[in-house]
């Protein structure tokens, strides 16, 4: 199963033309398709607008919006992934962006393998050696230049590792290849700033928000490699597998707590049926 | 005129799941056809095999060479673009770069617009906001992910210049916004390191090759606005442009000086006839 929509008409290529594919000149979402529904499509939906807006590249929500609809009426039971992407388009051959009909892309992908075993016994990470660099211009948004996670990925698969730890160039923890990350210590939560790098995702978005409504507190905060070591929990999440506890790191063992197992009891529902 | 082969194929759009698209995981070459031939083809292969190599991606040199030269043959006078993309291609959705089939797109493009005059009359540059950030595992090669220069160029669009100066987050003089750069300063040439960022251009090479020819002294350096504003010379360079002169930063004026023209004299031949 692999059905796409380009500006509304059914499509399976691009032309060779995108400042998608030259320049990596856009943006996209990938929204997990559960029992009928998008889940926190509108979410997804305004992070696009949002990254679009840093990007200047027109977005036409209302169009992203009825061509989402349109995948989704096929769709029914099963699981499944909703990827959009908004490029801005061909232009003439040149850095220069402007002016550029947008392009946007909406497919409908195959559910990926499910995780249930991971949510609940949880994972092991890897450090990884790949570094990212510093760039607020790009910070928190989920743009198409991704080399940086393709290059984490890969030592992260070399080394056996289902997904790995990924720090700034000053040591500070950002994220995993493809998920944001959580730790608690004393009973308070913390994840790392993602001003400088990083994408700002929506699980855990919905986990910031979840926890205050717990009377949890979560703070965003600059995190070394100690604190984590130090951390009575990590856990990791995103809005396609959910939250993940982090068992091991390297080889350091850790166990799945308290504050991790309610916030999954929470989420459970959108992702379990 | 714009015609394509993918992966020996004629073809004008490449399927929507490519990782060139997806993730900017790739490379490419832009070489100027002038008088009949592909300028520095060797080199920017060369490059190009480098860049795979550094982000694993299999480099098929014999295939490349192959489809540059049955889309060369239907090219007789007059200047264009041989566009050369080279990227991992489609596996299934997720950063894990292998297994992956390569993709490579060969195209030939459009010239740009004869800049004759800029060669001769220089050019004024102005200066970017928009940083580079340092990330060493991408630095020097010329892959997909280029959204930093598309911010840059549509700042300096904004702002009326034909180019900008783009300098990183210490303050690093880098290149342009797709151009290096070279300072003179009392009779020796120097040019920014490029190995915490930037793309290292194949027309920079064959005036550093040059200049030692010349008996010119010129090293990599790091250079910043200070030493660039009390240069005696400032010019910009690349494979399709050539050389040109500087000529204004900003408000301060510059002049085409002795080095610059010396070396232009050295490659005029390969870009006006």
């Amino acid at each position: 199963m692999s059905l796409s929509l380009v500006n509304g008409r059914l499509a399976s290529s691009i032309d060779i033309d995108s400042r998608g594919l030259a320049y990596g000149d856009g943006l996209f979402e990938t929204v997990l398709l559960s029992q009928g529904r998008a889940l926190w499509l509108d979410e997804h939906l305004q992070r696009l607008c949002h990254g679009a807006r840093r990007l200047q590249i027109p977005c036409d929500l209302a169009a992203i919006t009825a061509d989402c609809a349109r995948l989704l009426v096929g769709f029914s039971a099963g699981d499944a992934i909703l990827k959009i992407v908004l490029c801005r388009g061909v232009v003439a051959r040149g850095y220069n962006p402007l002016p550029a009909e947008t392009q946007r892309i909406i497919s409908l992908l195959p559910a990926p393998a499910s995780s249930r075993q991971h949510w609940q016994q949880g994972v092991g990470l890897g450090v990884c050696q790949t570094k990212l660099a510093r760039q607020p211009l790009l910070a928190g948004i989920k743009h198409l230049n991704r080399l940086e996670q393709v290059l984490a990925a890969g030592e992260m698969q070399r080394r056996g590792y289902i997904d790995g730890l990924v720090f700034d160039e000053a040591g500070k923890l950002i994220e995993t290849t493809r998920s944001n990350v959580f730790i608690a210590t004393a009973g308070r939560l913390l994840t790392p700033a993602l001003d400088e790098c990083g994408v700002s995702g929506i699980m855990r978005q919905q986990i910031m928000v979840a926890a205050e409504k717990l009377g949890l507190l979560v703070k965003e905060a600059n995190i070394e490699i100690s604190a984590l070591y130090g951390a009575d929990e990590v856990f990791i999440c995103n809005s396609v597998i959910g939250i993940w506890p982090v068992t091991k790191i390297e080889c350091m063992h850790k166990a799945a707590g308290p504050l991790c197992r309610r916030l999954q009891r929470e989420f459970e529902s959108h992702f379990y049926a």
